[in-house]
């Protein structure tokens, strides 16, 4: 046996999301990734990813973890699952590991960028599945609210039902604007330990609700101290989001 | 009747080209406009475009004009055609124009971009759709190429066969190279009074063609010269391509 760490970058558009869902017919990451893995090692192989993203959440730094059989140890993993792989996924890099590591739980915190697009409609309709068109917004509000959400708290508030976690503290190290790939674009990069289930998109719907006027920058860590998901302001789409790297070496600082 | 004038974007990924092909099922973007106008007007209306995109390639500056009933001059059209139109294809402006002006005739000439992938393999899925992965590629000797390309010339060894037409010769006024939007990516832009049929895709074949070593820069004024479309490098494929303007000023000088 030997653990592959597989970093991975794909296009959620035509995706029901990375996590297999047994029993139905949706279209996985993880679905295609074991499908492929079967053929090749001729036998179930388990698919570990780092992060469980939404349908329509893409990726560039996807990490997932498996064990193929010692007599497969040597298949040039990269070369050999891109060319089975469909063409929106494709795997960055393959690398032996130790036993020991884990996608998930090796990790020490993500990334996510969400890029908006400020226009008020889709202007450029090639980046309609890769960003949300939200605006005009004022975004120097959004940066004094971006400041409020840094730091160690109980970030409950921006927690979806769903999955159950012990805690819902998390670090939020970082959060940065800058320009996003097409001119009218801005990306909003999160960087922390951890997020909960739709974290950074509940993040970006009230950073966008600031954008647009309808709470104060201020308003903000007294929503955080609510600890009350029902505020109303909405779960920012899915097509904005990138899962851009997990990482596995200490985290910054906040900042 | 009111002569509009409309500029347009979209993404060719799932249409079949620009223009309406009749009895044929095909989606295509003369055919959504024609149907969306059609439904707006209570009666058929014919759009002219400025160019017949291929299957596939995209558009940032597409024009076309249609004549609309006298007692329809006045809506709202950019707001009224993307309410109805699919979210593939956007009216970036609408304005009323005078009867003379016509989308192809009065256009003095286009620029198309193309993008190229500089790594083997398509390491953003995201990008598949809008670009070509070719590299790596040997970027001067393109430049070099790309400066036997430019000014008025016939080009009769740039056209694949189809649509007729009087001349083969065109004025190509500026062929520059830049960086794309993803790093790893690199532009192509393209600016003449006029392309022959699938022109630009094969310009860009022979360039990558140049870039991988199999032609000498030099070889390129040869090619040009023998008027053959037969020698042996292929049309780039589609998804790199965008129109990305319609110029109806006079153009600058050939540099």
């Amino acid at each position: 046996m030997q653990r592959i760490k597989l970093t991975l970058a794909y296009d959620g558009t035509e995706f029901s999301g990375w996590q297999l869902q047994r029993g139905r017919g949706d279209r996985t990451v993880q679905g295609e990734l074991e499908r492929v893995l079967a053929q090749i090692c001729e036998g179930e192989v388990r698919v570990h990813g780092a992060g469980r993203t939404d349908a329509g959440v893409h990726a560039l730094g996807q990490v997932a973890h498996c064990d193929v059989p010692g007599k497969r140890a040597d298949v040039p993993w990269q070369r050999a699952l891109n060319s089975k792989l469909p063409d929106d996924v494709r795997v960055i890099e393959a690398a032996a590991v130790p036993d020991d590591f884990h996608a998930r739980f090796s990790a020490t915190g993500k990334t996510y960028t969400y890029s908006l697009w400020l226009g008020s409609r889709y202007d450029v309709p090639q980046r309609r599945n890769f960003s949300w068109a939200c605006g005009p917004l004022d975004e120097e509000a959004m940066d004094a609210a971006a400041r409020c959400m840094t730091g160690t708290r109980d970030f409950k508030c921006f927690q979806n039902v769903g999955t159950p976690v012990k805690s819902t503290i998390r670090t939020v190290v970082s959060i940065t604007r800058g320009p996003g790939l097409f001119p009218g674009e801005t990306d909003w990069v999160f960087t922390a330990d951890g997020f909960l289930k739709q974290m950074v998109r509940n993040m970006v719907g009230l950073l966008v609700a600031v954008g647009r006027g309808r709470f104060a920058p201020g308003d903000v860590a007294r929503i955080i101290e609510d600890r009350d998901r029902a505020v109303a302001y909405s779960t920012a789409p899915p097509q904005g989001l990138t899962l851009t790297r997990v990482h596995y070496e200490p985290l910054p600082p906040c900042r």
